[in-house]
């Protein structure tokens, strides 16, 4: 990771910390080289834009081939839809109470919307939000593959989307979320095993309803690399844009791939063999335990020990490494969403640290 | 904390969930209570601006009777001071690299502005950045009384505070924070009494090099109640407008003070026992552990066991408690600090649910 040193040590006289810093080469090297992968196994990529919030960044995806991009919320479509994505999946199981029956309405008169549903109740609450233009509104029905989350049992796939299609909603197919995956490096083939049997009944159960699945939705950065059974359609990986220290432990990533870190600086150095830099959780959140840290200093053994809300702890670790006040340092997170949010803009470079953009966080307020 | 449910009731169908929902009925009475207390013990309040990052609320408290307010970045004091507050104390030992050295000497030409500092090396900083107008800043030395984190030893806060002066600086006193004070429900008085302690050792050190201590501040809501020594001029607690769960746990407050929830909606109810809500990190910030879990719902033994970014595991506790898809329930955070920058706004309301205000969270975005 000590290209990320360099490229901030170039670039560390022109920002304030602390900031997310993205590497673009890195970046792109990423994007292209998931749409390879994809494109080798017949694969659509939909990325996942809640890891970047960003519609500069949504653009490079959808450039360099995604057939369009997943959303998590409401909100996030309406800022990617306004800025000119026309195809854009909810991949969550919606309620369209308050203003987002009409919200999502208003989405599907300018883009082709897919949503997600789970259960009954949902879907005639979205039909009777799209009323006449219920034709217009795209579901794909979420099943479970054992996350134990959200998401229908595969078998009653079906029943759900002929009663979306009773409604007049269009059901075009299926898709779950393999999160066990994450559980451990040994847990992330068995969970695409589990993601591709339920998505093999629940293929079967629409089509037991009379329907076929033209969508069959995969998950995730930390699966996706097994996610390749005749089933499955597209993928839909958010982290692989930026990676993190979880992907890199669960074996879906190597640090060379890590595309983004968090400027901090070296505040405070009363505490022996300990620094505090200006990195708490309102910067990286919580991410983490007391076990792995809660994020790593790039090209160095030392690791954030513990986090208030502007105060970053760092034990120093044996050797030579002595940052003093004002050392600006890289920290890897270790779960680079819930970081995005927390700022306006990320600084954009490259690995020589010489080019210097901000691009913003365009949708980290849009919750609902 | 039925009142939170009670109030939810009669907002729900005018909101958009997740939401930051706050009873400003509740709040008022948090911040005059505060003010009240102070007055008994004679001391100021300058309450922390981090909690609720909110010009509306800052006005509040100084209409109330603060002298000023607290921020915790540079970032924050802009907001505050462009909103025409002008007395800031930045309360954090600022190291005044890239553009912050020159924004420190602006804010300092229209507000009365304290800084940290705890270092000589960004003494000299903070005087190379303020050039011909260093006697417009006040600089406010922090020492440490045992939460280990930033703060220099109280013995030495005179030789800094000297620093400061030679270098054409204004050192007006001591701050420090009781940190260690949120170990427990025990812990908060011992850490009042090292904060005493470490205070008084810090005044003597500055009487000692000939300066007078005007300022000597005190933390926080958990251990403010007995931070009423006759050393200490200010306190700073922030968490106190909103309270939360951490507070009520560790007894420095009780429940039906705690004025800010987050509305969730039940969006999945596939997994027997069990309930998923649209509130997950990205609204609450992963605050707790697996044995206090992630958050409470009011009026309830339910407490979210785990959180995805949109997504917070619910599981039901045996009884009567079975909300089904659409319920919208009141979530009350273990940290509320970490929840407000999520969002855009606040949806304010009272205990009767009836009235509705969007209050914007101002300072959300300004980290650094």
């Amino acid at each position: 990771m000590n290209r990320l040193q360099r490229a901030l040590d170039a670039l560390v006289e022109r920002i304030d910390t602390p900031a997310p810093i993205v590497l673009a080469d890195v970046m792109q090297e990423n994007i292209d080289r998931m749409q390879a992968f994809a494109a080798q196994h017949g694969l659509d990529v939909r990325p996942h834009v809640k890891t970047h919030k960003c519609v500069e960044i949504g653009r490079r995806q959808v450039k360099a081939g995604a057939v369009g991009i997943t959303a998590g919320n409401v909100g996030e479509a309406e800022v990617f839809a306004a800025a000119g994505f026309d195809d854009i999946f909810i991949a969550y199981p919606i309620w369209p109470a308050g203003t987002k029956g009409p919200r999502i309405r208003k989405l599907a008169e300018t883009t082709r919307l897919r949503v997600g549903a789970d259960n009954v109740a949902a879907i005639n609450a979205l039909a009777d939000a799209m009323g006449d233009d219920a034709e217009r509104l795209e579901v794909v029905i979420e099943v479970d593959c054992g996350a134990r989350r959200s998401g229908a049992a595969p078998e009653d796939a079906g029943a759900l989307a002929l009663a979306a299609r009773k409604r007049g909603l269009v059901p075009v197919g299926v898709f779950t979320y393999p999160g066990h995956g994450s559980a451990g490096p040994d847990a992330r083939k068995g969970a695409a095993e589990d993601q591709d049997a339920a998505l093999i009944t629940a293929v079967r159960s629409l089509s037991g309803a009379g329907i076929t699945a033209e969508v069959v939705s995969a998950g995730s950065t930390p699966t996706v690399e097994f996610a390749t059974s005749s089933v499955i359609t597209e993928i839909r990986p958010g982290e692989y844009v930026f990676n993190d220290l979880n992907n890199t432990r669960l074996g879906a990533c190597t640090e060379d791939q890590i595309a983004l870190f968090v400027a901090g600086t070296v505040v405070s150095d009363w505490v022996s063999g300990q620094v505090i830099l200006d990195v708490g959780t309102k910067a990286l959140g919580r991410e983490g335990s007391p076990e792995i840290g809660y994020g790593a200093i790039a090209g160095t053994a030392a690791v954030l020990s513990k986090l208030n809300e502007y105060h970053g702890f760092l034990p120093l670790p044996d050797g030579d490494f002595r940052p003093g006040v004002g050392t600006v340092l890289p920290v890897v997170p270790n779960h680079v969403c819930p970081v995005v949010v927390n700022f306006e803009e990320y600084i954009v470079t490259d690995s020589t640290g010489t080019t210097l953009e901000r691009w913003p966080v365009d949708a980290r307020g849009f919750l609902n």
